[in-house]
């Protein structure tokens, strides 16, 4: 999906959320269990309760590799069956020699049918380039994290001292793409930071999680982030899977994910 | 695998070798073609001919995720395929919130049997240490990699202009485990930077990839990088699976492999 026809997307929904399908399968409604991929019938539903009210999914590969070929299975099985309409992002936090990113370039873009990856960029330039080479496809770059151990290397300041490592990270990388093909992942945890990185990367897209149990402010970070052409993907994994309101499954899912759309339509109106 | 373990088989065959798995389907033999798993068959050979002369392998998982299902099966089968002498680790260069990190983990550790995985320090503390809350396992963290993108971030000066942000991240990172479970990648590509390198962490073992195909030095980067208990693994990768030498396969292999270890033993008697 190119960049065009994602604000499409957005315009059209008035939304800018990503459901991130982090689907522990300790955590997953006992009915499913008994089917022979219990976390895939759980992606299907949550797909079909949420898809009204998102623009985008993030599957975290974590949670698939650790149940090993059963859980490759189900991850391939459920980027296709996520929706053409919606932007895919495999949140896999990949990085290599370019000879090696060019094998992870292929899984996520050649095997499978993601949009986007995500990419550490401690590595440098050539571990994310060969992402780039793919037509319509994007690598989202880590910038400023929304974990509490982004203190301890993204947040130090470089050379001259009003630079931070992250800010670096945002002007280097933006170089090495456009915003066609390049997002950053920015953390809701900080959102003072916007500000600053709006002044460098004022039109690249924004991957932004830590909303929900993490603990940021989606009004906040909008006011701080949004751009012209809203410019922000709110990624949220644990509050839309398995919400804290009263309602049974899967009516628990619709109404979580719905809550943030309208709650994202006011705030972009 | 714990450190006196590996110190007892470095000891023992005089060898700090690594084979590296990264084994290309384009690029093995013809003959393997007709196997149902022809990549699966190469690791055993592989295995089988180099095996005396390597204390350690690494297999990259970009290569075997890149075939989808039929290659995280393969994966599965080579690591179960190594033999309990020697030192194994999941190149994965993996690393996410902790929640996230605790999955991957799992997946190495729990579900397949390696020794070690390589992380990214990008995300900070609680990206790793996860992966040390397992007994006799490692880390691996990426300090100074053997690339030209080295440069971009990890040499960059931070606050005061001594120290470089590898240098902070061997000092910071050192302090969440010990010498016991965290190695560092890095890369041979950098041989003058392995004297300050010991000068931070004289202890750790250090990951070296970048001999053979990048071009790093062995003699030079052993000279540097070498401590009492020997402390260094050196990854070689194509320089073994696809020797520039004149043999048939798999006598190509073994003697590429037993030309590594005699210089190793040479250089470490």
């Amino acid at each position: 999906m190119n960049r065009t026809n994602l604000i499409e997307q957005i315009n059209r929904k008035k939304s800018y959320l990503c459901v991130g399908l982090d689907s522990d399968i300790n955590k997953i409604p006992e009915e499913l269990q008994r089917f022979p991929d219990p976390v895939f019938e759980f992606n299907k539903r949550v797909i079909e309760a949420t898809s009204d009210h998102c623009v985008a999914y993030k599957i975290n590969t974590a949670f698939y590799e650790s149940r090993g070929l059963a859980g490759w299975a189900c991850l391939e099985k459920t980027v296709a069956a996520i929706p053409d309409t919606h932007f895919k992002i495999a949140d896999a936090k990949r990085g290599d020699i370019g000879n090696t990113s060019r094998q992870y370039a292929k899984t996520f873009f050649g095997h499978m049918n993601f949009d986007a990856v995500t990419v550490s960029p401690y590595m440098g330039e050539d571990s994310v380039s060969p992402f780039l080479d793919f037509e319509n496809k994007w690598v989202i770059i880590l910038a400023l994290t929304s974990n509490k151990g982004s203190d301890d290397f993204q947040q130090l300041s470089i050379q001259d001292k009003n630079e931070r490592l992250f800010e670096r990270v945002l002007k280097t990388c933006s170089r090495w793409g456009s915003e066609e093909n390049i997002m950053f992942v920015v953390g809701a945890t900080h959102p003072d930071a916007f500000l600053d990185i709006r002044k460098i990367i004022p039109r690249h897209f924004l991957l932004v999680p830590g909303v929900g149990a993490q603990g940021g402010d989606l009004g906040q970070l909008t006011k701080n982030a949004a751009n012209d052409d809203t410019g922000i993907l709110v990624n949220v994994s644990r509050g839309i899977l398995f919400p804290q309101n009263n309602l049974d499954y899967p009516q628990n899912i619709r109404e979580a994910a719905h809550a943030y759309h309208h709650q994202m339509s006011l705030l972009i109106q």
